[in-house]
Formats: structure tokens, C-alpha cells, sequence
């Protein structure tokens, strides 16, 4: 059993991860970390997890921490990373982190767009974006895995059939995002009480989301081609999932429903988890929510000789833990589908 | 007090329209009309009503109804429209209808997409499209109003002020659209349940809604150019509500987002309802629900000289019932706000 | 037109009341106070209200506001009345309070239950328990109106009729309460954030909620006797509304379901906003949502010789802001249902 | 492996036993019956299988059926079982019914409450009730368990302690009952639409739920005396949920809130899926959604010498499929807990 530590585990990616990791055949929990929470049950600060995981919530104490694991999966703060983790990589630790820090391959675009100094730059050359579609080989054989954001899993995992096979034009492409709450993390913030998200729905970010240049950064790589995109994310009032739809120019004029549907199909044939709808079906966030599935439709609009492809994943599987748990299962060498292989919840 | 009667009480299009004329300074309901529900208070299908409108609902009998009412709004299966407006408009009597079928200039473009034959196409030259901000004029003096559909009254507002200045490539426009689940009517089905609904989000329509070619139709006109756009709809887990993500190509390099602000502020300074929310703000469905407001936003997207639009309205409101209101007191010559000038529900 | 200040308008029974307000025809709202938000519009806090009321939130100063207002609508925390409300009184202002300081006719019930000191409490002989039902000729004649509980108006008029006419046993009385959301008011709040609320349900201040005693003194009033109830309130995951579903043992083994409904008919026959429902039906959220209205049926339970009373009202109409407009109204001598007659939202 | 078939597949609770049989280490799904789709994949009917459980649902065949599998799991409407389940008992096969039809002690009583002939009664004398906390030997010795309804396992289980002790007067019980949607079933029905239910509260089945005379049955069993409630069931718009808070006049004038939590903390102390919470808990539908866990708290009400007492399940977990499968691991000599030991969603 291999011994894994989830530093900051009392946020809802934490909780999520925790959740899969509890069900995993593979690997065990050593240390939970938490800054709020040291000294109380997770179960205290989770009760669903009564009598399934009631272990002590630890302060971040680098020396206890590497003695009880040996990989580790931080889901923190972007600043409470800088104290921990080029301390674990130091000591020969694995680590996979949650925050933006890492997935950026100059710091440059990382402190323009978080508008923060980096820190722990001379990590970047080291550290692997973790989408396993793409990155697999290196993923299996870093110390460092930067888990991609929600809303670029969502949208690069959608586009990348066109993408790297050069189809479309790439300086107009829009992606129109939609997320559930829980993307938000778990916090007392009056912008996301019941009460005034409830019946609504809203955009934000419009024109200026963080993801944007994390988005460009792996199309462009993919299609070896400088790619822009105009993204907007809404929120709408549900707790998980995630939904990107996506309009894309396709540059000839040769493309059917059916070719283009093959293409999606071809290229994810050996992907487990990217299912891609046969024509007719639409993803729904109820069948991948709780899961790390990732449902994909690609629509031929024939009138404007556009790809429309709708990409749907449960924000804090897929986008979030389920991707870090799949990272994980290869950072180990294990199938990389041990205990992530069940049912999404649709109800 | 004008009397007006409603045909098609009963779906959710038909209890708003009696809401608000129920509010209504200077109408008085005259006769609730439904197929379904004939014989019983319109309170037994709507307790809501109860102490407040307990009129029998009646058979829709032409000859009666005629007696009772000046002017109808119909909000029908679109078959049954067929045996009762031709009819009323014989007799004199004006027609506010909430059909599909009254909404094209040409028959062909109706039946194309509507997959039906037309049947009452001499009608046609006479009807007008029922959007105010554009056709108040004409709505004025006609027999014949054709409500919009709730997706055209989104979407071509927000739109308007670009495509009239001809600001715009008019080939590439996308418009990304979501509506709460009460537009899909009052009915048993399987695919509007709770369980089915409810932390569920998926697109509809892909590339064929027929709303499609009525906001062609609308844009066209006003752009007096031939505007084609992607239209996708989604479905939320919200009752009331509707907003459109508009994408669209600037011509020229010369706007800022002041300046995009100003264009649509000085556009919409007559219009009551049509709210542009100045730069920093977005659009909420909570903000308008329960309202004929429409909120709109746009926004500059420097980095690939795009305008974003964003409009929001109830689907029921200003997509429907309200806008119903709006035009009828029109048609009236009362004041445009009339039974119309309260604030949205908000929670 | 009558003068009406709000004090404390920006939180949810505060725009609620500004929302009934706005549409009342024979009242003008002649100031807003706030102590968050004095110097903004209130149509930047609450963006529904845009071109409605944009008004600009004011500072909480005596002076001006006495200017300004004849009658004042106080909805504050428990604190900032003490420093307001007797001032007010004293200037012979007239003043409709949301807090609990005013309900309780001995100063020890607050104290004990709320864990403060009152303060106040000579105000205490000249306050009327703000319920129109029980109190209307008070309320017309008084300075000082103290507006219900939510809970305690739901659950005392659903059990006036048996508890008046000394027909269940006072010592064995069960309400087992439910509310929605905007009942906690607008904060910050973990526990009311959306992922948090939304598909849950609990139970909260079980044998101690601070409306228990309220609920007690009205109804030991009422049937002259030591009423005392088992009170458990449940937060459910809607917005707005709430439902009491009490049991009372019968005395005598007299009744029917017909007798008991005749009797809660001829009971509230003169309240218009007490609709009792047919046998047949039960009360439903939606069909009091926004409104003043509160449905109540009574069910005869032949097994266990119980009535079982089923009250529903929105938490904000009758439960709060809708209560204070028609004290508000019997106090200005007003029809009473001036400004509260339209149908409820269902949707 | 055992080698099992569900029959009935296709509805709510049929879909929640194939979530937890495909995640069960020691089951196969042999078969899965469905009489509407049969001949389609199950992944079709529920896409969020896809890739998971592919299997083609088959017509409810008897010979093949009993060719490929050694236990039932049925999920059927009451009368199809006639044709079934005789049949396969008579073959030698074991059966989890989901159905009432074997929950009764007396074909009387259910012929009465559920208004049809049983006609299969001679099956009565050997069915067991599947409660495995207070059947579990016979339980796992029997060929038919009749796995109960979801109100009264929440119910039953909540009162156990104190009815089992005689504690408690035993004909004067408030079972104050709340479920989520799924509870009424997969169907078209305007009742359970989405814009019916969300933001909505009702009662229903007041004074007759056919879920009484089950609940009446077990714990009078359990007392050992004629134990008769009054049972109020209500809607909450959430998924997946039940909630019963029930009220018990205690006989004596002895307890404590530590006391009576000592006895339902000892009660439960060897059962894995009863979660008794410590003093200041409640529970909380989402602590409990998606699994096979009850939580219940126990209140000591001293005003009125009452213990009020909180349960919580999944109406689909321990309410319906999460019991079938605790019920499934007994009668095959399995660990109790096998397939059923995860952390509940809680998100």
C-alpha cells in the first residue's frame, strides 16, 4: 500500500480527494494536513465520513508529515504552497498540487495573470501539467505534478481532436463555460450563500478568467500553433459539474456529422475515461457527476461550417480529484483506473 | 377598462399572462379559455389564485367568448390556433398570439422548420412581430400580434445596437444561450422530473433549434444584411430565467469598453425595460425574474476583438407574459409600463 | 400619500418590505436607512431594483429621518433598535418593529431566551403584538408594533381556531416547523452557503428555539390556559416559504373531518389573508410564495382522535414584510389589503 | 462469485442496487430485467453507465432468468410480481422483493391499506421483514425477504431503542416525516415535474399514508404492545433524503440528554450503518445521501418530558437499495458491510 498525505484536505477538493482515496484498493491515507482544522476529526469537520474515516486532521509539520508518506497531494492556498513545497521536493518527495503555481510553463504568464510573484520558479522546468491524455509518459515519471484547472481539463480534453490535427482556425475559437457551485471552494462568502445563488445564473470573469492563458498554453503546444480563445464561464446553481461548449471554424469544407464524430471517436478509442457520444446524445452533468469521466459530443453545424463540441465532467472529478487520483494511479504505476472505476451518481 | 380574454389559461405561458393582468390597472379579465381544464375555477388548477381569481375556466367557444372580450391573447398548441384565430381576426377582433406561426414573413421558412403546413399564411402580411423596441409603430395599429420567442427577445436585443450599426461581421455570430425549465411548458414528461432536472445541465437543440431562424430573420432586417448565426440552447435547473452569452467579431479596431458601454447605453436610453448595466456589472437571472426587464451587458474583449453580450431575462417575463403586457398596452394606447413597473423577484 | 422610513432595508426581510412598499398605492417611501451600506443606491445592493429604486441608502440619523418620515419600518439587530427606537417614540414617531424585542409582555421571557438585557422595557405596556388577526384594533390605535416571529404567525394562527375554543389538550401539542433559507437573513455564513444547503435538510435548535416562548404566550392568551408546545424547526433548501404541521390531541370524540373544516372556515371566514383550504387539499409553499397570504388546512386523524393542522406562508410575506405592510395599513387607516392583493408566485 | 438478477431495473431503485451491485466485490449482475426497454442497453436508458454496465436489459423471462442467476432483487410494480415471484420461489431461487406486498404479517392488512387481493399469500408465513437490525437471523436463513418500505426503516429504526425498552407511551407517537423526489419513482407525472416541485413544500397522504400500518406492525412487534402512530409524510424538492422527527412522551420522569443518548449509543453500538450522534449533532440528509447509513440524534425535551428523536437516510440507500444490499450480504453469508462501506456524497 502505497502512503499518501492530503495537505489541506478540509476544502471541498480535499474532501473529494479523500473520498476517492478511502475507496482506493492501492493506497492508503497517512496524514491528513489542515491549517483550520488541526487537532479535530475530519469526520467532525465532515460527518457524512462518521465511522469511515475519523482520522486526526495534522498541522502542517514538514518532518511528521514526510515520516508518514511518501506522496503527496496539496490542495492549498496559492501562498501556503511556497512554505511547502519546494520542501517536500527537496527532501525527494512526489508531490501532486492543486494550485496554478506549476502549470505554467513560464512564470511570466502565471505572475501577469495572479498577479503574484511566483517563488518557486526554478521548479517550473521539472514540473508535468497532469492531464493524463496528454502528458501520460511524463506524468508516470515526475516528482512534480501541476493538476491542471477545472475549465482547461473541461475545455483542452474537447478540443484536442481538432486541435492537434490542425481543422479549425485558431484565432476564433470560443468557449462558453458553465460550472457548479462547488468550484468555488467551501467558504463563508455571501456572493455564494444559498440565497442569493439559488434560481440564478450569472457570468463572471468575462473577457479575464485565469484559466484563459492556461487553456491557450496546452492548445497552442497541441496544435503547434499560437491558439486564442474567448472564454466565459457562468455559474449556475448546482453543486458539482461542469459544462464547456465550444465553437470552433473548421478550416475545409469536406466534414459531415458522421467524419467528425469518428475523428472524436478515434482519437479517445483507448481513453477510458473521455466518452464520446455517439451523434443524437448530448453530455449531461448528472452522468459524470461524482466521477472522472469526462462526456463529449461534437456537433457539424452545416449552416456556418462550424464543429460545435460540448464537453461535460463533474468539476471536482475530472476537473478537480478524480484527475488527481488518475495522475496518482500513474505517478504509482497502478492501473490507471483503480478505484476510480464506478458509476457516475445521476442522481 | 378593456376586456381581455386569455385562450390557453391553464400552461405556465398562460398563469403569468393572467398574473400580471390580474395587477393590471386598465385591463380587466373577461374569460380564461382552456381545452384541458373547461368547467373548473381557475383557482382548482392554480391554488395560488385562490381569493384572488376564481373565474371558471371556459370552453373556448368563439361565439361567447366574442360577447365577453375585445382583445385575445392566445397561447395555444400551435394546431389549435389554426381553428380559433382566423376566426376571431374575421370578427374584428385583435389577436395577441403566442405562437410560432405568426412570427416569419414567409410561409416556407415557417413550415421548414416547424416540419408542418402553414394554414393561415393570408394572415401573414398583416401580423407583426411583437417585439416593441422595434416594431412599436406598427404593433400599434395592427390586428395581429405575433409575441416573440423567448430566445429571439434575448438574443436580438442584446444584439440590436451592433447589428444595426452594422459594427459586426455578420457570418460568424454565436450565440450561446440558457433557459430555466419552464419554457418547455407545463406538461408530464419524463425529461422535465425533478430527479431528472434538478443539479443537471445539457444542452438541446444542437445546431437545429427553431428559434434559429427567427432571430435570423430579426437580425437580418435590422442589419438589412444576411446574419446567420450558432445558436445552442442549454437547459438549467432554474424555473424563470434565461440569458444569452453573445460572441461577435468587431469590424473595426477602434473600441474600447467605454465605448461599447456608451453605443449600448445610448441605444437603449428610451427603453424602459431594456437595462444596460454599466462596465463592472453582469447581468443575473434573479435580477429580472418576474419582470418584463431585460438586462444587458457588453463587454470588450480587447485580446480578439470581440464584443461579449450579455442578455438576461425571465423567460416568462420579458421572453413571454410580460412582453405579451407590453405590447398590449400598446395596442391599447395606455402607457407602455402599465401593470408592468415593479421590481423583479430577486429571492 | 403617507411617509415611511425603512431602517434596515438591505437585508432580506428589509428588501422585502421596500419591494411591497414600492408598489403600494397610498404610502411613499421617503428614506432607506442602512448601516453597511448608507451613501450607495439600492439599486447597487439589489440590482433587481434598477430604474425602480435607486434611492440612496442614508446613514441612520434621528434628525434627518424624522424630517423625512411620518411612520418607520425597523428591522435591525437587536442592538441597533435600542439605540433608535426609543428616540423615536420619544418624538412621537410611530414605529412598526421586526425585532423580538417588543413581542413578549414580560421583559424575563426576552431576557432569558434571547441572553441579553432588554433595556427597552418600559416601551414593553404600550407594544402591540403586531398579528391583525388577534390584535387589530390594537394595532390601529398604537405607537408601537412589534411584528411576529415567522414561525410564531404560522403557528398560531394555524392553531387558533382549537386552541380559542378549548377544544385540544394544552399540554401535549406538537409543531413541527420547516423554513426556507432567507429565514437566516443575508450574511456571510458557511452554514448558508449554497453547497451547504442545497439537496439537505436538518433540523436546528431543537427543544431550544427562541420563538418557542413567543408561540406560547400568544397562544396561552388566546385559550386562556397554560398552552405549552414541543417546537422543532427544519431548514429546507428553497428560498422562501414555510410550513407548520402541528398535532393537537382532541378533547371530547366529537369530530369529523367535515366539522372540524366548518369550523376553521366560519373561524377565519372574514380574513382575507387566511385561506382555509377544502378537505382534500393541503397547504403547498408555492402557492404562498410573495405574498401575505397563509393557506392552513385541518385534518381530522380518526385512529389518534388529533387534529392535524398543516399552515403554510412565504417566511418574508405574512411571516415578516407582508405582515408589516397590513399593520402598516391598519395603522394609517387604510384598507387593509391595500398593496398586498395579487396572486402569489407559484412559479 | 454469486450470480445475481435484477428484475426491474430501470426505476430509481433499481438503479441504485446496479450502482451498488457493480461496486460489490463478491456479486456478479447476471441479469437485468426491465419489462419498458427491454432489448436496449442498460447504459442507454441511464448513460452515466456508460463504459461501466453495458449489459442489455432483457424481457423478465423465467426460464432464462433462472438459468443465469441465483437470487432475485425485485423492483416491480405490485401486481407484476404476481407473475414472478411464486414462480421463482417455487424453482428454488431467493428473492429480495421490493414490493409490500410482504411486508404484512397479515394479508388483511395490506389488502386493506393498499386496496387490491394479495394472491400470493401462502408465501406470507415464510417471508421475513428485511430490517437486518432486528431480523438478521432470519434474514439469512429465508428464500423471501420483503425489504421494507422507506418511511418505516427511517422510522422504525429511530424508535427502536425506547419502543424495545418501553420507555415510552405507545399510543400517543408523532412521526413528522420528509423525502426527496426519487422516493415517488422514475415516471412522467406533472406532480413530480421540475417547476412543480423545486422551491416547493408539501404535505400529502395526511392521516392515511399506506406506510402507517408497516410502521405500526414492527414496533408494535418490538414493544410487545399495540403501538399506534400518527404518520404526516412531506415532499422536499432534493433528490435523494428522508428525515423523520418523531415525538415520544416518555413515561417516567427520570431522564437526561446524556442519559436517553447512553441508551440509544449502547442500542447501536454493534451496528455499523446506525450512527448515533453525540449530544449537540443533528443529522443531516447529505451526511447520509448515497449511502447506507442512518444517523439519528436523541433530545431530551425537560419542558415537556418528551424525547424528540432526529433520523436521517438516504431514501434510496438504507431506505430501499443500500438495505437490499445489507439484506443481500446476510442471506449470502457475506460480511455485512461488503459493497456498502464508502463515505456518503455529502457534495
Amino acid at each position: 500500500m502505497f502512503k499518501i498525505a492530503v495537505i489541506g484536505a478540509t476544502g471541498y477538493v480535499g474532501t473529494e480527494i479523500v473520498r476517492l482515496l478511502s475507496q482506493h484498493p492501492d493506497v492508503e491515507i497517512t496524514a491528513l494536513g489542515s491549517k483550520s482544522f488541526a487537532g479535530r476529526k475530519f469526520s467532525e469537520i465532515y460527518p457524512n465520513y462518521k465511522n469511515i474515516i475519523d482520522m486526526e486532521l495534522m498541522d502542517i509539520d514538514i518532518d511528521t508529515l514526510c515520516e508518514k508518506s511518501d506522496i503527496f497531494i496539496t490542495a492549498l492556498p496559492h501562498e501556503a504552497s511556497r512554505d511547502i513545497i519546494p520542501e517536500l521536493i527537496k527532501r525527494g518527495k512526489r508531490v501532486l498540487d492543486h494550485s496554478a503555481a506549476f502549470r505554467f510553463r513560464k512564470k511570466e504568464v502565471y505572475e501577469a495573470w495572479y498577479k503574484t510573484t511566483h517563488g518557486m520558479d526554478d521548479l517550473l522546468k521539472d514540473a508535468v501539467y497532469g492531464l493524463p491524455e496528454l502528458y501520460r509518459d511524463k506524468i508516470a515519471n515526475c516528482a512534480l505534478v501541476a493538476n491542471p484547472g477545472c475549465y482547461p481539463t473541461c475545455t483542452i480534453l474537447g478540443l484536442a481532436p481538432v486541435i492537434k490535427n490542425k481543422l479549425v482556425h485558431s484565432d476564433n475559437i470560443i468557449v462558453n463555460a458553465v460550472s457548479g457551485v462547488s468550484g468555488a471552494g467551501r467558504k463563508s462568502d455571501l456572493a455564494y450563500s444559498f440565497c442569493e445563488v439559488d434560481s440564478n445564473f450569472k457570468a463572471y470573469g468575462v473577457t479575464n478568467h485565469r484559466h484563459t492563458p492556461e487553456i491557450e498554453q496546452e492548445l497552442s503546444i497541441l496544435g503547434d500553433d499560437k491558439v486564442q480563445i474567448s472564454f466565459t464561464p457562468h455559474l449556475m446553481p448546482i453543486k458539482r459539474g461542469m459544462m464547456c461548449t465550444s465553437y470552433l471554424n473548421l478550416k475545409d469544407d469536406i466534414w459531415t456529422q458522421e467524419s467528425l464524430y469518428e475523428l472524436y471517436d478515434k482519437f479517445y478509442k483507448d481513453e477510458f475515461f473521455v466518452r464520446v457520444l455517439t451523434p443524437g446524445n448530448v453530455p449531461e452533468t448528472k452522468n459524470v457527476a461524482g466521477s472522472n469521466f469526462i462526456d463529449i459530443s461534437v456537433h457539424f453545424d452545416k449552416r456556418t461550417n462550424k464543429a460545435i463540441i460540448i464537453s461535460a465532467q463533474d468539476n471536482l472529478g475530472k476537473g478537480a480529484a478524480g484527475q488527481a487520483i488518475q495522475c496518482l494511479n500513474i505517478m504509482l504505476g497502478l492501473d490507471e483506473k483503480s478505484g476510480l472505476c464506478y458509476p457516475p451518481f445521476y442522481l
